[in-house]
């Protein structure tokens, strides 16, 4: 069965979501459609990149995944079809793939042509939808594209981390329903880095932990989160919140000798 | 496969909409479902009659629609299967079909009778869900059910647009989550009327352009939208917040000369 | 078709939900899977138990139901197969399925021993999901797992209704996206105790209706909902708001003679 999994800003509140998905019916109808989530924030490139990059590996070999998180819908700005190495991602040219590159998992680069019938306003349904239909049905191939060298995809970066003898300078990539911040810190190295130190943020003390329900009460832990980074958590609340942070903002980590 | 599109105003946060799947699939084993959207705000049947008559060229022949924001469930109000050329229509006899009927696309109107086992405050999942089902699967067709005139239906009315020589008055069809307002001027012919004159709406000046970006920063645009409609839109931020505007409101454009 | 039901707290803005479906279709390749809902409160077991309990009956014999909410996840809390009639449910051994068991139609509660291979911070993706995948597709089956008693089972208590001669003192269960409360009050007995009787809630008079659109205008009503409960509802209105209350809180209504 042909699987198309969705990734965009466009919420759930207007038809959009619906009409990409009757087109993709329309197109190829024997086909499972999962809804990564239509919750990034309006126009966060970069937060979409993140949660593509943290989510390909749960997925079946030969998904099409649809990413449209696109201001610049209309514009000159290109399209993409990348292939890992079993699945396919139909993206727009502005950034998006740059975390899904930085992991090392793009095979090639290729670029889809426009299509003058489309409207400006919604390539989402009128270029991406029949094409990842196509692509999941196999009546197009990624081979029909003209590849092009990936060092040419628009790029978003985002400061490494940055780590001296008192603490550690991250950023926040993404808050949960939760209010859990997940940061640019990858598990592997740095819950093995900062295992056993007492760590001090926005007045809090903390240590790393590996389950929510190990933060005391009133406490922050950093947790070892599901997206292979480490997560500011709070115990059942919002640590977002009680820090006042969001996602981009900086976050400096003071380690407690 | 059989396909069958939902649009209510139930929200997503109660079991109300996964209740409907479950009968769905109860009565059709093998069924596809598309969420067109459950994000009608409460009882506006207006906006649900716009993304219905928006959003139907997009499916498959053969797609059947329940469309239930039903304040009047368990009253005597009636319950109709309309038909397209190629699709069935499930929905009250509340007015939510008007726009439907307003667009030329309804074939006939046929009256489903009530269910005497049905629950008096959930018809979505205990009339519409298993009758679409059947439906979907042809267990049961149309011509099961009485035609009637569909001059008959309930109907509710918006105002057309008024045009003078100093401007354009019209109406807030839908907000969408970027906060971008579908007006009442249908791109055919308001694109061609409104080319290149410069116009004012809230002491903001504008121009029509053919895609979102194309608005510079800090200003408002007129849009080609993607249902049909001219939109208001801002360069990435909200012009319904920008202008407090909600559906229903009226909008004054002025021709600037 | 093997039907996969999903009951989470985890909303809908983040990858999670979505992943687990991709991890259900990897492992189950031909499922259908529906969302009972995302939008429990985060942490609030008992309202998850509640609309699991209520809608089991609408769903398809055979139906694995995957319950998580779950603020133990990687704790040593356990993790439970239970058998009803002709369905299935996985949910953390934390109380979620009282409400269940006191409907009456457990049948057999079994242990799902841990998986060391999983992450301690998202089971729903890593032991529900390819486990509840598995079953579906009865690549497992229950006798695969050891049976206990479910009077083992860890359990959540709510207050009875409490009624005397000038009154019923009661719980709010839920508060639907309309802002109608549904009450601990079992439709049967209580539509029939309450019939014709004139009550006051909160300065507010109200009866016994059977439809919403029963409610006159600017007034409450006692309806009888369609989760098998009575609520309070306003009309066209958030009861929720006119009320100040909220699930958990209780409620007391008095009889005026």
């Amino acid at each position: 069965m042909p699987l198309i999994a969705l990734l965009t800003d466009f919420g759930l509140d207007d038809p959009y979501v619906g009409q990409m998905k009757g087109i993709i019916h329309r197109v190829c109808p024997q086909v499972d459609i999962v809804d990564l989530t239509h919750g990034v924030r309006a126009f966060n490139i970069h937060q979409a990149g993140f949660l593509l990059a943290s989510s390909l590996d749960f997925f079946p070999g030969g998904t099409v995944f649809i990413a449209v998180v696109d201001p610049g819908v209309g514009s000159d700005r290109g399209i993409v079809l990348a292939e890992t190495r079993d699945c396919c991602i139909l993206a727009p040219d502005n950034g998006l793939l740059s975390q899904v590159l930085d992991a090392g998992v793009l095979k090639t680069c290729r670029r889809v042509p426009g299509n003058p019938l489309a409207s400006t306003t919604f390539h989402g349904r009128d270029i991406f939808a029949p094409l990842g239909a196509e692509l999941a049905q196999r009546k197009r191939v990624p081979g029909d594209f003209e590849v092009f060298d990936p060092k040419e995809l628009v790029r978003l970066y985002l400061p490494a981390p940055a780590v001296c003898s008192t603490g550690v300078k991250c950023v926040v990539l993404h808050r949960d329903h939760y209010g859990n911040l997940a940061l640019n810190l990858d598990i592997d190295p740095w819950a093995g880095r900062l295992q056993g130190i007492r760590m001090r943020l926005g007045g809090h003390e903390m240590v790393l932990v590996s389950y929510y329900a190990a933060i005391p009460e009133g406490c922050l832990g950093l947790v070892t989160g599901s997206q292979g980074k480490l997560e500011i958590a709070a115990r059942e609340y919002s640590s977002a919140r009680l820090l006042g942070l969001e996602p981009g903002d900086e976050v400096v980590i003071s380690f407690i000798d």
